[in-house]
């Protein structure tokens, strides 16, 4: 794994990208009600100076917004022009109409732009089951596109756009080599609640299936690409990042990651064949650390977080137990509560591992905790017995605000790895919002 | 189902039952610190007079405590004599010494009781990974042997013993006819938090799995029931009882139930003869009425709870489907924490509903609230679609303490039931506890 240089830039860092984000007051009208949102942008334009190579990965929650299902059946055509999305609405459970309204938003986008409706994707998030105010859109829309721009400004205003719950802009670009030429590839992302994706590009559950975030997740390069290379190589990205966090392990109807690749860096294109293979090798491994970087970030920013845990199984009979494992840690409410006090509770996490569907014996756990920067695991159980590790000790590791959460189940090869938050007072007094104000409310 | 009579005397009203609870210090010396529960009871003990018919149903998860190792393989037997329980220690993950220590508490409760140590259960519910203190555990049981008693009072002492972060003791005794015999059935139980129990007899998970208590439940009754008879009437009353609740979604290495028959009150056997059969349906309708009123006690005094939710799934293609979308939704956090705020929040509920492994058509839901007492349910979705009842005409109904969850999936005859809590800030603030003063940690 190559160090990247990280550049500025955000989403328009790679040559050929337009980007713009405008406030046109989604939450307040779709609510009915004040907002204390103020002017925050809630409009977001992702263009593409050329036909780019497109690929995408969606919810495979059953219940599915109606942006989804328009965007999933366009990121099977080869290319694709650019992407509308919009915060403080998730335009989910709407029906028909619903429908009806991300195909509009698709073309309301596409005119302005010259390009065809069926080349924009669309993305929404917010509040679930609330009409889309199609007028605030129209407007938008426009705005948006008058206001198209490479700069960096611009690139960050798209970024806040598709803010919901989310305290931090989350945007991330690179610039690496690729047959002798500066490629560019870059991403924005938001999440903070409903997170634990379990997405897919075919509508088929990944075999080891997350329970249950909206998180919406932005892709542009420059790099030459064919567009089956780059379906796969996003699919093997998305699998060891967004479907690897967890926040409260519930999956949203919206969890949407696109990239768009539009080859004007000019390197030669990545096909399948084996010539190219070193130049695929490359661009996956950028990409697996782009997407890490985003999936991490909404984890860090998740609804109330004060801690982040890396939770790693390994020793697991199958790669189906190691993932059902680490996920019933990740989730567990009583294991999340012990982080959020910083408290090391083996206890609470073999009672996790025990009701998983991963086969566990208990006398061959191994269990320990690193903070990063540590250079050893302190375990606190090996061969499901207590080590001499102090309390005292075992409480440091837990109270960083970071660390690694190490189980050993010392019954085979596979492992899994979750990205993972506690679960705080401030997470439930940010969700059970409040009624008497139901621009408070959250999707 | 017959109304029965609801009798005073708890645990002890059953004729040949006697029972006690002392206080014995097992918290305090469990953590090796100071503690801050006073002269609260923790060691329980109940005694059959004469060899009782036993059942017994036990947690799934695969890391089990030393009791219910013990317990579990006890119950096998045709007869027993008594349970010994403490709380303040779970004497979970304590390896080959908490199996010995299991063991000992047993023959220790035998010795004076003059019975064999294998007619003695054990249970217990506390922090996990501490070994048992043995010594007060000895002198815990003398103190109780000495004080046995059939009094109310002694029974609500053992009530209290096996409390942990409960706040209200949990005891109902009932009474009804068997061949013109008065029959009485009563029980004490514990709940709190952990609490998603998944019981069976044989160690085999049920087939539609819960996730994830420690809950205790003991019973006694002075009926005459053969022992198969009785473990039979036990498994049904649990299936429909313990196994539906949800706290959080944690299942236990405690939970159990363990129900004594002493068949003093004379009545003709219960056999699985056709003659007796009127008799079976009789005892069962009172098991699974007690074992029902007790769950829900486990729910209603959950840790933080604030509401009481019975989500009633109706319409799924398969029993397997139905209790998939109930515990989804049950389990929510983002579901939970809306019901903490009061939020009629049908689009979470959809969202679970989605990602659960439950085959949902997202046009055919019907979804509705009732409040105990209401004559119809409010839908809110009717087809998936919107109806005309008003945000505040919802509210009204999920501002109340105990309300009804309604979803029709609409696509087949299966039912199934949950009863869940809301998600708190009390809960996690219990949880998280206080490192610097272990004695809050909870199991």
């Amino acid at each position: 794994m190559k160090t990247l240089k990280t550049i500025s830039g955000g989403i328009t860092a790679p040559k050929g990208f337009l980007a713009s984000g405008v406030f046109c007051d989604i939450k307040r009208l779709g609510t009915g009600k004040g907002s204390d949102q103020g002017q925050k942008r809630d409009l977001a334009l992702i263009v593409a100076e050329v036909p780019a190579a497109v690929a995408g990965l969606f919810t495979t929650n059953q219940v599915c917004a109606a942006p989804v299902k328009v965007s999933a059946a366009r990121v099977n055509q080869a290319t694709a022009r650019g992407i509308v999305a919009n915060s403080g609405n998730a335009n989910a459970c709407t029906g028909k109409v619903g429908l009806r309204d991300a195909e509009a938003m698709a073309a309301m986008a596409a005119r302005p732009l010259k390009v065809k409706p069926n080349e924009m994707l669309v993305c929404s998030t917010g509040r679930i089951g609330v009409p889309m105010p199609m007028a605030n859109i129209g407007r938008g829309i426009l705005a948006a596109a008058a206001c198209l721009s490479a700069s960096a400004e611009s690139a960050q205003h798209a970024a806040e756009a598709i803010m919901t719950s989310d305290t931090k802009v989350k945007e991330v670009a690179v610039e690496f080599k690729l047959g002798g030429k500066t490629v560019r590839l870059a991403g924005i992302c938001k999440g903070a609640g409903m997170i634990q994706p379990g997405m897919s590009s075919t509508g088929e559950r990944p075999a080891a299936r997350p329970l249950h975030a909206t998180m919406l997740c932005f892709l542009t390069t420059d790099a030459a690409i064919e567009s089956r290379v780059l379906k796969a190589a996003l699919g093997e990205s998305v699998a060891n990042s967004f479907n690897r966090i967890t926040v409260d392990g519930d999956m949203s109807t919206n969890d949407s990651v696109i990239i768009l690749a539009n080859g004007l860096a000019e390197n030669p294109v990545i096909t399948r064949g084996a010539a190219r293979c070193r130049d695929l090798a490359a661009f996956q491994d950028a990409l697996n650390q782009v997407t890490l970087q985003l999936a991490q970030m909404i984890v860090r920013d998740g609804e109330g977080v004060s801690r982040f845990v890396t939770v790693r199984v390994t020793g697991a009979a199958s790669y189906v137990d190691a993932d059902a494992a680490a996920r019933s840690v990740a989730n567990s409410a009583l294991v999340k509560t012990s982080w959020c006090g910083g408290d090391p509770n083996w206890g609470r996490i073999l009672c996790a591992l025990g009701y998983s569907s991963a086969k566990i014996v208990e006398d061959k756990v191994d269990l320990g905790y690193r903070r990063s920067g540590d250079a050893k695991i302190l375990f606190s159980l090996k061969g499901g017995q207590p080590t001499r590790a102090s309390f005292q000790a075992l409480c440091q590791r837990v109270a960083a605000p970071e660390f690694e959460l190490h189980i050993n189940l010392n019954l085979g090869k596979s492992s899994a790895v979750m990205y993972a938050s506690d679960l705080t007072e401030a997470y439930v007094d940010f969700n059970k919002g409040d009624v008497s104000n139901p621009a408070t409310l959250g999707g």
